[in-house]
């Protein structure tokens, strides 16, 4: 690959009304789509993402995950499924299956389509997009009870493509207590607002942790952020997850933590939270 | 502001030829431009960024610091400067000046340029593109001894506009010892390779910290990514800055650590990397 390659703006991209109305026709047999957002990025978010879809994949519900963090994608990596695996192609219909991961959760992302984890995906908005566009309408997702979007940081490109092309998703903001975390926390759920989308709540990440040692409480950073937050929007705090210095020890591949270290506190956190996510959208 | 007022694509902007001019003008004023990038979010980019300007600006060097993230710009909270401060503008000239921070160091970021903090800034790229190249080329910066430009996450829009904008530009890459995050640390060490880029290296962050009741060492992440990535792609190692609870604790309002804490373990880590730089560029 040379500096020569890498791609200018294609506008012809973005003209593909066909591909909206395979979205559209896609996303009428998807029930619930859940979009997982932060603004700053390092939050967790993908943790969330991972674990929101193995949850529900663990209870007997048909779970979808979609990676939209097009250059830095990393559900594959946190799910433990191969890179190398390539998704299959139904020439006549030009669609494509999505691989399957484990507890047979439909995933789909970029990182399939790099020839190396090393290779950088150095495209422009309007090439995202229609990657984006591309992973809804042409995927052949089938009939499932959940769709998880894992979204890159900021409130450009990629954050406004799906809110616009999913207009009944709704939407679940990650933070940390870090004040840079809530600044950009907060644009996202203004962002969501005047677009009028459905916020589920915020999700606190990295609240802080028992030392490893003496067994004491150490905050990571000042606590109260996103209870704040959740007062000055009106939206609800869903909950906050400790840092567990025995998951991310351990490295990020393999198993969610919910399915690996079914006991531990962040666990018993998040399924309160799943709990309180079904909740919302199926009563 | 409504979902109406969200901006299209604007092809026009990225037509300025003579922006390109100023850009280069205003460059060949500037002796070392560092571009600190990531791959991933939340790993310390802006920390890196701030910590890097302060202490050039410390030992009397004249810097620049440029906030490259359009829609998450944290710099300006990190330095202790007021978003509600407005560029001056020189109408003559149509250009404008540069915040002044602490140390008499020059700011610009679009965090000057929203009236609310919670204000989303829901530009796609070319949107984004265009801010970017009126702060290097519109803005007064002047004779410099530095710029340090801080990057949004990822190989996409801001970054590639900045590679390619300042040819010799030097960059330094910043990762955690996450998994992922050296994952996508790699692919930004690929794509400035690619686009024969100078890597002055990479800086570890978030290493690991002592528990500050017990004092035993704490591994956030399993150690040796860093290392490894340097060996692979033949590029130094500058140095691991260890996670300071002491520093997180306070917040990230106001000087940077370096300043605020000149005694600690991270700042006389920092230090040594900033020796390292500038032997590099100056000797």
């Amino acid at each position: 690959m040379s500096e020569d390659e890498i791609p200018d703006i294609n506008l012809k991209e973005m003209m593909m009304d066909e591909r909206n109305a395979n979205i559209k026709k896609n996303m009428e047999k998807i029930r619930h789509k859940i979009v997982i957002i932060s603004g700053k990025g390092g939050v967790g978010k993908t943790t969330v993402a991972v674990n929101l879809a193995m949850s529900l994949a663990s209870i007997g519900l048909r779970v979808g995950i979609l990676d939209v963090d097009i250059t830095g994608p990393n559900v594959i990596k946190m799910l433990g499924v191969d890179p190398k695996l390539k998704p299959r192609v139904d020439v006549d219909a030009k669609k494509f299956h999505p691989i399957k991961g484990p507890l047979n959760i439909k995933v789909m992302s970029m990182a399939f389509l790099t020839s190396s984890p090393d290779d950088p995906v150095i495209w422009r908005g309007p090439m995202k997009m229609s990657a984006v566009r591309q992973f809804l309408g042409d995927a052949i997702w089938g009939d499932l009870d959940y769709l998880i979007c894992d979204l890159p940081p900021g409130t450009s490109d990629e954050t406004l493509d799906i809110l616009q092309l999913i207009p009944e998703e709704n939407v679940v903001i990650v933070t940390t207590p870090q004040q840079v975390a809530l600044m950009d926390a907060r644009k996202t759920i203004k962002m969501a607002t005047v677009m009028q989308r459905k916020i589920l709540g915020i999700i606190e990440n990295h609240s802080g942790f028992d030392c490893p040692h003496c067994g004491k409480y150490i905050d990571l950073y000042p606590p109260g952020g996103a209870k704040k937050a959740s007062i000055d929007f009106n939206i609800p705090l869903l909950g906050n997850i400790p840092f567990e210095v025995e998951i991310s020890q351990q490295g990020d591949q393999g198993l969610p933590f919910v399915l690996k270290y079914p006991d531990n506190k962040a666990t018993k956190k998040f399924k309160e939270i799943v709990k309180k996510i079904r909740e919302m959208l199926e009563s």
